[in-house]
């Protein structure tokens, strides 16, 4: 009927969103200027900048298994309305808003106020997570918009995909719970969960 | 006889055009420095940064919307000529200018010339519903650009989206008049119009 | 043989960078700072930056100029190899440097010495339409890179790519030579260029 | 199976950072202010501006390269499973931190300390051109992810991007040493090897 009822639009923006979104985050590591230079040398302040390095590590790792995962559900999702298109801009609101956590975060890492900054990177972590669920709840009620003639495989797929989704969000929640208790604590566990979901992804589907 | 009549290429680039102008509007909520922060509390600021984030949400949403139209009726559109190109350009000029009186809206919200920038912002917003209204016209005078063998769905598809651009122009034009009575009332009726096209959107097509 | 030995990703690729490189224009329209607000007022000010809304009118409808060529000259292009790749990277070049001409020229329009600021504003604009010119003799070279069957059509087409051509380098040069005697003059045939091939576009093609 | 597990999404969002990381190198060269202006006219300024301008031709130039041989690769890489994305994940982790050792070389390359910004250029680079030879022997071995049938032409290509590898790594840690002792000899390393290979895939190619 429709020349392009299927997803392939709405991956290319995504796609596009999601590349400027990891590659803004570099912008946040600010060049030192000459005036601090001259006071506290070059090295030393590449070396104080590590809070930086760090945010962009986590954030480039959270963004990337975002999309590694987007990109694992639209190989199941073969259909899209209008209001999947709404849930996806949801994911993309929060995916968008992520840089700006990130940079406060590489700024006030060791300040003694960085409690509130560990409060809405993870709170954004744990948005992100939700949103997900939404999406996916959304595309697989009643199969809505998963293929017509499912096939086994893609079955084992879609449930492989719902039970990471189960434990996301939790996870997630606990990382927000934590940064209220301790700043590091709360980044290292959203560190290691970006590279936790990047191991079980590479072992549930090879 | 050509390779690409069609409309991947336009589809690409504009949607590379709209993911860019999304993701930019995140660079205008200023991370604030360390200065500022020891007079006056980090929680502080990043509670009175409130005017970014609303600006932030209602731009996000605006375009989001734009560019669900804009995939809507490019399920419709199976040619291209360069006068649509043109068309399209214009469109995607306004959409391109967005970011700056955003930026402006989110430093100048409270402060007592603020007028101007409601002025510019909702000008901008009504100057982008009507380049749509001027693509869709393009494009369906006489059938130009719609598949050759019109279905009756496409039809009612077609005479949906036409329906939309209606009331469009005149929503927005409204808004531009509120914006020299009442600024927060101009803002608060273009965050109302997303979400309303928003729902609309859902319920016309769902 | 190959899985793509077309043109797919260099369309692609291309795209992103014009979409990226018109849609970054709009950062150098600065948002004016509180401090210059409180002495000269926000109206004022705002209208004080009209050459930054000329720079980025003119620069937004040579970039978009550009890519409708470039999506014009991938209708007849089929085929791709390294040597085309990169002359094509060789007009990327040049589109992605144009935003600091732009920023320039937005900023010391007014000052005594702008004249340099058109020198390269114009000089880029020359250069682009000189890597043009190399990227289509290329394709068209021997017709390496165009359709293996050559209908009338593309013929006809091809030729009128060649002659838009014949014309652009030696009118830009021009408007190169110009910005030696006159900063505005020079501007003002950008944007008329802009606008001419717009316009000579929309009667080739229609 | 699935709709996709081909390797269309993988190229479109590579293609989407690639083209951001290579735009947003523009903006690393600054617009001087009016005050500077002032003091030492605009004509010296933008002269003196020239390690921005060498900093932006070699990273274009870098980057552009990498493209090339990426869309090379994926013209022989026919699948693509979750390890993969990890693999190309790491590669675009490296492409989009270049930037940040992009604009510190633009500013520092003239300081008594820039040695450091030059280790950090340099190793970037070697760790891209490491991250390359990963991503190739994972696609490679027992031809994990290339073509079913390999044809003799595949078999040629795949030996040409191996060799091409071999020595990458090796080179790019040779400018990593020379960065120790000469600052400007390993920028100018860096340079001739961008074009170096862009002139060998020319050359192997066709």
């Amino acid at each position: 009927m429709y020349k392009d009822e299927g997803t392939t639009r709405i991956e290319a923006f995504s796609d596009g969103v999601f590349a400027i979104a990891i590659t803004l985050l570099v912008l946040q590591i600010k060049v030192p200027s000459h005036t601090e230079v001259e006071r506290q040398g070059l090295s030393h302040l590449l070396a104080a900048l590590w809070p930086s390095y760090l945010a962009f590590t986590t954030s480039f790792m959270t963004i990337l298994v975002i999309w590694v995962k987007h990109h694992w559900m639209f190989t199941l999702i073969q259909r899209s309305d209008h209001a999947f298109l709404y849930w996806n801009g949801l994911l993309l609101f929060f995916v968008t808003f992520f840089p700006f956590p990130t940079a406060l975060l590489a700024e006030f890492l060791l300040h003694p106020e960085a409690k509130v900054t560990a409060n809405l990177y993870t709170g954004t972590a744990f948005a992100i997570s939700l949103a997900f669920k939404g999406l996916w709840w959304y595309a697989t009620k009643d199969q809505r918009l998963l293929a017509e003639h499912v096939t086994s495989l893609v079955t084992i797929q879609a449930k492989q995909i719902t039970h990471h989704d189960r434990y996301g969000p939790l996870l997630y929640f606990l990382a927000f719970g934590v940064s209220f208790l301790s700043v590091s604590a709360s980044i290292a566990l959203c560190l290691f969960l970006a590279l936790f979901f990047a191991v079980l992804d590479w072992l549930m589907k090879s």
